[in-house]
């Protein structure tokens, strides 16, 4: 039930946030549209694609790609005072990235996967959405060079699994590591932190 | 019948329209090839994969590989003859846009799933194989940019569906769709017609 | 038992190009990580979504993403003494060319699909992971541009199933196949070899 209303929270700011983006991109209504739905549900969609889990999220609940088209409509009008809610829009990405990868985690768990891939699809269903918009809006993704973002969503799936082969009861577990993964991410942005960066001139090919 | 000889003359005309685009991209004769498959048969391709839908249509048919193979490399022969049928090749685009339209309808709703999402699945056939094109192009997809692109698919989607329902026959709701959503597409090319866009000029992230 | 040995060599040196290309965007060390398997494993995992054929490969034996991570995280260290085995990894680069396209027609072939169907399984194997590789990294695909890459796995590919289909020995016309796509594409590099080029110049859309 909890998990349940995060997710609905996670996808609104998750569609919010990409219209934004696809606003930069001076993109009509329908592509502000398409963004946010992809944004917010392509990690789902990309992990049940992998895993040949159908039907999808989404097809089977229609209603939260309603969910997703309205939150961006509704941010092409708002777009002035979101500029004001900078703050709370990066707790709410935060949370979104932890919450999807639990949920992506208990997917995968739930098809009988080993532990391995469970952590996998636990970082794709939290990750994913981000770099489909980065391909759509056609800049080189930001995941793998933005504070900590991957490395949060890592973490919260170790940190779940480990937790529950550890005996800790399921909603502890997932509490605990949806607060550490959040936490983690929050004092990257707030300080800068960043995974060592591996960096390579040589022309190659 | 009628529906299937417009799929045959839309994908070799967004076969060949892709071959351009390809040309202008310095591509070798593979490399058209390639991206005039992904453009004509792209869009169906993706809504298959999300709608777990196998086998895909060009792995049953490989025919349709076979044609629009065929008409990309004819383009790179009669290129200099191209530029003087543009707006034939226009006409073509829109025609391409509507069929595949529709018959990402049929299949949907040939699942049994709801109203959305067969709306979606159109949209999806529709639009997807140019989303595609301009990924392996490396430019920012004009779908959301272009006059009334993906607009005219979702009109020609609502009112199929929306016919049907009224009760008017399934052949007669999907020529007028068509009609209707070709017409809005070719008037939007010659008249310029663009949805509102979402200009955001904030430096969020 | 060869080609298994091959290709876990071929995912192995693929993995470790993929991370140089990572480092050259200054990517992080999960960011490094990604690109790798991506690389790696790219092109049988959209060769299965196509062909619907779960579960996929690395979700069966989550040991191949482990190699290619481990080969990823290798690479960030020895970067330096890379630069002088730019010869070896070519070649490396292209047995991984020939090893993932004769698996992909073998896949493919399993699955009682039409010889059409079975060479572009084998090319599609062959030659996405590069392309999804381009696209993360937010570049124009290399593929279709550089010296007989596509065309060395075409050749492989006609060659094998056409000399089974001529009577040859399975093993024979293996070997015989990923040796001459192996040579044409060692070759291609060596002289520069191209595909002629689809060259366009008219500003179409």
């Amino acid at each position: 039930m909890l998990l349940h209303s995060l997710y609905l929270v996670a996808i609104t700011a998750e569609a919010m946030t990409a219209a934004l983006a696809a606003g930069r991109r001076n993109m009509d209504w329908l592509g502000v549209g398409v963004i946010a739905c992809v944004t917010a549900l392509g990690g789902g969609t990309v992990r049940d694609v992998l895993l040949g889990n159908h039907p999808l999220v989404w097809i089977e609940h229609p209603l939260y790609l309603g969910i997703t088209l309205a939150a961006a409509i509704l941010t092409a009008f708002i777009a002035p005072v979101m500029k004001r809610l900078r703050t709370l829009f990066l707790l709410l990405d935060a949370l979104g990235l932890v919450v999807f990868t639990v949920i992506g985690c208990n997917v995968a768990a739930s098809m009988g996967l080993p532990f391995f891939i469970v952590v996998v699809a636990g970082m794709i269903t939290g990750t994913f959405g981000g770099v489909l918009r980065d391909i759509l809006c056609n800049r080189t993704p930001l995941l793998f060079r933005r504070e900590l973002y991957a490395t949060a969503s890592l973490l919260t799936g170790l940190l779940y699994l480990g937790l529950q082969h550890a005996g800790v009861m399921h909603g502890v577990a997932m509490v605990v590591a949806m607060v550490a993964g959040f936490a983690m991410r929050v004092l990257a942005i707030r300080y800068g932190w960043e995974m060592p960066k591996f960096v390579y001139q040589e022309d190659w090919d």
